[in-house]
């Protein structure tokens, strides 16, 4: 059915895989969009009121089916959005495709780009001169600080997907470096609390599960960090039967990981163990040589964080005689001990690269937060300080309680006498 | 053995069951002091420093074998303590016996006392002049607001154990009246995150299944509140084989419960479904009229929140003609309607009430809390605000260490790599 | 209100702690008949029917309420019955009183007996030369065979409680001694999918947790054996947060057990790691010598199999220097090592020990297909073979039906179509 | 790298898609080699002792990565094989290629090949004059005894995979026309307690998330039959966050599963709630026109068990104005009514239609029992009764031995003294 796209006939400004590959993207994108029933609303709303007119938006995300709804909402609003890969692995050609055939939105984003273009396709979403930037991992804002300071000027505010983004915002902010405000999106309830649990722990082994079939059950998965990702790929691991073992650095989150009943070691330790090792900490080599040389042969290894530094694959290779891929996505380092490791993604977000990412029904959640953001902060133009800001408690509860009803949930409200308790102080025992 | 006590040679004030149950409390105090060992470890530090020298304290805690040695390392301390209950059903009278008896501790508190018992303990413990309320619920610092303001002056400080008596405090620092400085225990992650939930999870179906021994495996059990507590509630009674559903107010931990896997439904229709309900809101009348009328003949009710208004026993008593007891702790509600409705615990705490409270490894993190958070007042006298004050970030740490380290657990530190990569915020993708 | 009972009013012959625990015991046996409603229907067609009329029948039991529910259940047959306990540590003496002062049943059965007891009461219990032995690891049989020969002639068979007990007639039947029908109650599916699992998963925790009151989640509990009862304690520890270890000898059991995401190591290596051990394999010293000198210091064991030698007690007494008890049921032995171990129940049944044995919801199956085994034995009398003989399907399915009505269960019926395919075989892709 | 395969070089019989997939399936045959250790040693003794020298088998199975390591192994055993595929859907083409031109192995097999050409490959498979018949599902020995009746003296047995299978060979026995042995592969505890259960769990939501992409978490998923694969859909389906409710026909089977914490309902009530439905019975029309009407829109079926007939689609086409694909191997229906319905992989076994079948590590044990099926079959030629026959306990156990080893597991073995305890009966209480 791709053959009646003719690439010459597409106008807006693109940077993609392959123009023809649109009608499976579209078709993709409306599935998605069935399981993003808070998102749709907001869409329609906008489209009605345009809260975005006359803003220019760049997007850095991964580039999958909730991705596309997300600018597709955005475009709704009024907005001229441009949308980038947030990863060189993650971006679904058909989706990008789509979204400039169908929907005339510009993304710059091939599925596998090499840094340099990734680094290109970064420096021309900055071309576009946002006033708004959807970050996601920050390496867009990173950017503008870096080298275009000058548009600083121009910028509303940004707003930030993950905890690994966070984490440098408040760092770049700790440096007098972040002057306008950055929108927490990642620190919502109705984001984190679904989109890195649910959301990751589904979604990580659902690559694993693809990049290699094995059977999970009975395997020692190793998670190393034990947050919000860690405590979802640790509970559905479990879920799948394997016996799983929790790394960790603080010593809060490390009770809690024994206390759920999973084992609690060093890498060190771990690393011996494991048949399986699965990083989320939002760190840097937290699998590194002193633990390829202890695994099992045949141990394998994935990210599930946002950057692709958790596994040292510099070191990894230096321990290393070759490389090869014995089944998509899934690379056979073999070692010079003679013993071999494989790695999942490239040691990528191995949930996008091997799989499709986070289902469209936590990223709805996720996705309503980043739109609202958007419109709080064209709204509050002006009036919000440097530096990273919350979401607003009533939207997120708000979300919350669109998407119950899209559930088909109902839930009790307080009478007015629960409502008077909860004031009062004076009555006890 | 308890013949050897002679109750005449006892010097120290106290109203308790019967002395000679001292042996049998020292006991138990000191097999759950095996459990406890972070507390062990700041009671030895706490004979040697003497930080609360001339204190004197007003605890109002569960008197539980745990309850016994945080006594026991506040009068370590050097301080002059007395102990009352916190509720009339939670009391060890084992235990008051042995805290009087082999540690010289002033203890008032009966199991089964009366309303009227209890609050003359409360006006006892505030007789005592306390510099600093050890609280849990908010039952003697309300009594000192509301009846004993002349008192004010003395105090240092409170420490608060319970979600239930910080909505209190937050209620009374809005109204003003909260003039000193009031640290939130519960708030402390090595708290909430682990008594609340663990302890909770398991000593709440451990009372229903002592007061009752009826098998959970293919009961519907209902949890009022998906809250820390009701979280493990719930976890351990799936663990347990149980159909859970859960009855909620807020749309954020309604989502996150039906995404655990659990059915989610208003109290009106859970009331119809369940064989067994548990409350643990911190809410008033979360189980009344309407619902009794409707539940299955036997439904079983238990509260697990901190006060014993969550089931409106008014209302139940109503509608009933008879109630009788059918096993220790489990009263039968004959309803004018010809069905019957089963309480446990007179719909008090039923892990205290019907076995014996949180299990000593989660109260050692808590009461460990709770001892620092005295010696924090003692330090900082005169230097805290008024109103709702957090446990200090290292306290919380520390304590987490001491117990990762009791429990034999190693866990990873970060490499200088690692902190320093967490600390800059320019390398990305 | 037991003052009311003058024992010299009783008739029927009786060995028991105390006749006026008779009103408690009467209060919770009643209790858990609402739990039984299988047995209770089956109890009302036995009145009506009297099938038992003119047998006499001895029972060996633990002596439970549930116990007292299948007794009552063969006298309202017509059965003539006594009742010993099948374990000197299992008997519920106010049920126990109960029995013979409301129901005029003849028990011989004294929680703590010692082991001249307890033979005693076996010897009393064939001195009524029953026509039936309905038994409970055989012990009951066994000394009818090795020593009352004489008295073969009577027994139209026995029924049998437990796996124990069926690899005892087993062994006994190839070595020609077993020369009578022994129903094989334990094979029904309704008894040992639940009784053995669900049942001793629970109550074997419960034991656990009244024992030490201590936290299960985050310990490392060591099962020892995979098989129905294994199952059971091994999924609910780990629904109590526990991290569960399995011990096997077969090795099809011990890849079960890894699939479903437990750790599998010999007893050896468990030994070194377990918080807690409990022993669930119908075999003798699984925990011996070699296995206490290498545990942790303040290692819990307790054994949850039917007979008390799983647990090598002479061993761990000849390596102690004392032993003495912390709390109820259990005791500490130091050993010269220096270190202790604790020991819960005497190394006998701890579900019964230290709780209240399996809950009634199950044993209404269990003892559903004892009584109907017993009505087989009499209709059946002279027609089935000698040595161990399965319960009739049909029994077992009506059980199962009887059991899901009074659940509240509807399930489906196969067509007319569904019918006809399950019996064709032409059908195919 | 698949332009180097000269297809007029390939010598085989064959009936494939495309023979230029060679390289990719080999990579991926090999990939699943090493989760099939106790296969390759078996292969490797075959190899040496060539056990089936001579034997001309005909092997109808899902042509998968490990059914080519099953081929292999035969083959090695100096078996005459030709594979075909047991289902239209199952096929992998790669997997096909790579055994006709790596292998020499002569398959007749297409992914989507129509049920015309399905039927003609089992024609082809039976005019290879087969010695030996490896079956699953019994298409194969069905049309022998039906149509080839004249080849049946040749035939030294069969031996069949699966549940259905049996349930078909059983009727067969019962019609006088099975009169040669059919090993019951799939009732050795290696097959079916780890195939069924673990395979079926993880593979079946596999294939589900493959071509949804959907979030279970929250969905209830009914799960019709809770036999060993049903067990296994529901542990997992719950494991990934589900809601889980269980259809079922069997009482005992519906006690377990409500025990397991599941609901229990009849499909007519079930349809009505269910957001997934998988059916795993091995009966027909277990989903039929009166669910479809009452079901929620966008409700997805699949179905996980043999046949394609679990799920109505006659029906359902009847109910419906059109059906068209939204994702791959993702059909949605339009009903009349205006509501639609998803079904997946065209009712066909989800797990192998949209998705890769069973882990590597299941069917080792799996396809271990089939290869010793078949030299038992060899060796014992003339010696077994007609009918189903079961496989040997001994070959069942060294299995799970091969296979511990291989995964590291080491086990506890009887002591002298525990040896002789299990065959004695006069050692009691």
């Amino acid at each position: 059915m791709s053959t009646t796209i003719a690439p010459e006939t597409v106008t807006v400004k693109h940077e993609i895989k392959d123009i023809t590959l649109a009608p499976l993207g579209k078709q993709r994108i409306e599935w998605a969009s069935r399981e993003m029933p808070v998102l749709r609303q907001i869409r329609d709303r906008f489209a009605a009121e345009k809260p975005l007119a006359g803003i220019r938006i760049a997007a850095c995300c991964h580039v999958t089916t909730e991705t596309a709804n997300l600018a597709i909402a955005l475009k709704a609003a009024g907005a001229d959005a441009v949308l980038i890969a947030s990863n060189p692995l993650s971006t679904q050609d058909d989706v990008a495709a789509s979204l400039v055939y169908d929907h005339g939105i510009s993304v710059f984003a091939i599925k596998g780009e090499d840094n340099a273009t990734y680094h290109r396709h970064v420096e021309m979403a900055l071309a576009h001169r946002p006033h708004i930037i959807v970050d996601d991992g920050s390496d867009v804002t990173t950017t503008l600080v870096l080298h275009h300071a000058d548009q600083i000027p121009e910028i509303i505010g940004t707003t930030e997907e993950t905890t690994t983004g966070l984490v440098r915002l408040n760092a770049m902010f700790k440096d007098g470096k972040l002057t306008f405000p950055a929108i927490a999106v990642n620190d919502a309830e109705t984001k984190h609390f679904f989109d890195n649990r649910y959301g990751t722990g589904q979604s990580t082994l659902d690559g694993i599960i693809r990049a290699t079939n094995i059977l999970l059950a009975g395997k020692v998965i190793v998670v190393a960090g034990y947050g919000w990702c860690g405590k979802g790929v640790a509970l559905r691991a479990r879920g799948m039967g394997a016996n799983v073992v929790v790394t960790e650095i603080n010593p809060v989150a490390a009770i809690e990981a024994a206390m759920d009943g999973f084992r609690v070691m060093p890498m060190d330790e771990a690393a011996k163990v494991g048949d399986i090792f699965i990083t989320v900490t939002g760190n840097k080599h937290v699998i590194r040589r002193e633990h390829f040389e202890t695994m099992k042969d045949g141990a394998i290894v994935a990210n599930s964080g946002h950057f692709d530094l958790e596994i040292d694959l510099v070191a990894l290779n230096d321990l290393s005689e070759s490389a090869s891929f014995v089944r998509n996505f899934t690379q056979e380092y073999q070692l010079k001990s003679g013993k071999s490791v494989i790695v999942i993604g490239e040691g990528r977000l191995v949930n996008l690269a091997a799989a499709e990412g986070h289902p469209a029904s936590v990223m709805d959640m996720s996705f309503a937060n980043q739109a609202l953001a958007c419109e709080f902060l064209v709204k509050n133009k002006g009036n919000l300080p440097a530096g990273v800001v919350p979401i607003p408690k009533d939207v997120d509860q708000e979300i919350a309680r669109l998407k119950l009803q899209a559930m088909g949930i109902k839930i009790d409200t307080l009478t007015p006498e629960q409502v008077h308790y909860l004031n009062s102080w004076t009555e006890g025992t």
